[in-house]
């Protein structure tokens, strides 16, 4: 290890951290650890860190993690809730979440903290990287302010690039060795002294030629989900008001030039309906909110399904002959997505509880979530067969008791 | 050939009438031809219909289709003007335009025209096949309507079905060979007898299970294009604000599950921005206008493409030393696509003409239009070298003389 910017290939053999064990941040520190470099993970968790140096998978969804964590947790990959664990590293890898606030505005509090306590113990020649999703300009102000207050060191005598993450929930490791990545740095010599190390552990690899042009890369992809998915959303109730079949029609008319998404109930958890919001919120700030109609009808297509999914349901209802609040509605879904047990933002839950505003006899179900876990989010628990109407928020599904 | 209903199998000799022989119509009724069935060409256009008849393509820059005009032009493929001469016809292909008016209503005179005259020659066990896009349910309510009328038989009798055109222009001979094709059956015998011959011809057809969801297929197939151009030209936008290079971000977000498309001066030409309309004007009468966001809005960022051209020309024009009014400015292509010599909705001709209209001095190229046609528009013609600013709608590339 050196302490002076050096040759290029000196980086190679680097000792890295990454900052954020959680399901971007453990995937990637244990495909480092298997290229067969050492790896320092940093979580504030104490009880995940312990588990990871234990050989233990915190999170056993994610497949081929098993046996990553396994052979590597507390040899060559070893967690710890201290950055001073992390003093002898020269490559820095952030991965920790941003979250937007109510008014839609990112807070960049745990962001700030990971730099403010990398900045303490960077060095000279040292390379850090921020994964995490951000606003196209983040790296090259905020966070190189952070990085210069913290070291005293200015760009130039350590490197900064950006690298999005682009993890899928469950099929993490595949991706960090199949699927398109970039890397772009506030300068040239930062972006290749990433790309160099990158490209020893991440299998299909490009270097872009700024920082905030990989920022934007991966904002316009999820506003392409985002958009797309409000398209198919508004599709489907036409078809539905027109009377066809929207999912026949979207099979036929989808083909190599046609990719028409999948109706839901909006769009949740911590990525997708997010990340509009930054270019929405940044093209305000420079007076042209004009320049981002598409985002903001997406925004209102996509989170006024509930209210659409609300009215379907009432409508099914009244074919239950029972009076209106005694019809007893399960709605079999609150997780944001299928399989994942988070209701971040879930539209789900948003539905179930707006249901119960409205004054109707709404229970929950989710095979992921226990009856106390569903109690306790002050919701009533039941599964689906006791009920009179289940709406299945996955598959938008509407079932009477008498149609099963 | 048989005057009743038989056997499905009787009809797969019928002899093909195909009403409009302009670029969708024509391909397939050579592609007809070339499967070996006799076709009747029906068309206003006499000289086409003569130069068929001899053998000559009119639409040269279709590929293959020379060779299929060549080979069945007055021979199998008979064109003509005159409805009676498609008396003996027992299959009808209609694939005439359908336009817009001013108010965006479609206006169906054309088709009207083509289904009253079918339904004057029309006998017991015919199968009339429409083909041009219309919004959804026009088959089985107009276009059954005109032909019951006019042949007093009713559907059960005749066979009446849907199948979209999905040609491009230079490419529709290949399409009709390869591209995925569907139709649908007012009843479902209908889709059956449309089905069976149809597949005599067309390479990937499947049958799906009403007109009107075929209608549909076509419909958002165009949509997704046309809100996905709109996307691509916000994000353009806002790229261009963040002083980065929106292609190379589009290469590196684009991959397998994402398909950002390509910004432009807006949208022009006979369909993508005439479809949205279709849905848009059908929820209106509906009073469902909610249920159209994402196509309005994309309306609204499409058209309004040539406004914000306009404002990044003008800004440019200031770094060129002569009063504003005084810089020449070309704008070096009018047609709607590149290659396509058809001014349809062309948003680069309405932007040469908006500029004129704001007193600025411009010039208009392009090599598919003689200075004569380009000045018969009311426009000034210019070669790009004798100009100050050259403006390239088709690469959105903005030159000054001194650039060059």
């Amino acid at each position: 290890m050196n302490n002076k910017i050096g040759p290029l290939n000196n980086t190679l053999d680097r000792c890295v951290a990454v900052i954020g064990l959680g399901y971007a941040g453990l995937p990637l520190a244990a495909v480092i650890a298997n290229s067969g470099r050492s790896v320092i993970g940093i979580d504030v968790d104490k009880k995940r860190c312990g588990k990871i140096n234990n050989g233990i998978n915190p999170i056993p969804e994610e497949e081929g993690l098993d046996s990553l964590v396994r052979a590597y947790g507390g040899k060559t990959l070893v967690a710890s809730t201290t950055y001073q664990d992390a003093k002898k590293c020269d490559f820095f890898i952030v991965i920790v979440p941003l979250f937007v606030d109510e008014n839609n505005q990112p807070d960049f509090s745990m962001l700030e903290n990971a730099f403010r306590n990398i900045g303490k113990v960077l060095k000279k020649g040292d390379c850090v990287v921020l994964e995490t999703t951000v606003p196209p300009g983040t790296t090259e102000t905020f966070v190189k302010d952070w990085l210069e207050e913290e070291s005293k060191l200015h760009v130039g005598e350590f490197y900064l690039a950006y690298s999005p993450e682009r993890i899928m929930t469950g099929v993490s490791v595949s991706r960090l060795k199949e699927f398109p990545k970039v890397v772009g740095g506030v300068d040239q010599h930062s972006g290749k002294v990433a790309f160099d190390v990158y490209k020893q552990f991440i299998g299909n690899l490009s270097l872009v030629s700024t920082a905030r042009v990989a920022e934007f890369i991966k904002v316009i992809e999820g506003c392409y989900r985002f958009t797309n998915i409000a398209l198919a959303n508004e599709l489907f109730k036409i078809a539905e008001e027109l009377d066809l079949d929207f999912y026949e029609a979207r099979q036929h008319a989808n083909h190599q030039y046609c990719d028409i998404h999948l109706p839901s109930t909006g769009v949740g958890g911590h990525c997708i309906p997010v990340y509009p919001w930054f270019l929405i919120k940044e093209m305000e700030k420079r007076k042209k909110p004009d320049f981002t109609i598409m985002l903001q009808s997406s925004h209102g297509v996509n989170d006024g399904m509930i209210d659409y999914w609300i009215q379907r349901i009432i409508v099914y209802c009244k074919e239950v002959k029972k009076p209106l609040p005694h019809v007893k509605i399960c709605i079999k879904g609150i997780s944001f997505r299928k399989g994942v047990k988070s209701v971040h933002k879930s539209r789900n839950l948003a539905l179930a509880r707006l249901l119960k505003e409205k004054g109707l006899n709404v229970y929950v179900y989710d095979e992921l979530f226990t009856r106390d876990e569903i109690e306790q989010m002050n919701l009533s628990f039941s599964t689906p067969d006791m009920v009179d109407v289940v709406f299945d928020p996955f598959t938008l599904e509407l079932m009477s008791q008498e149609s099963r």
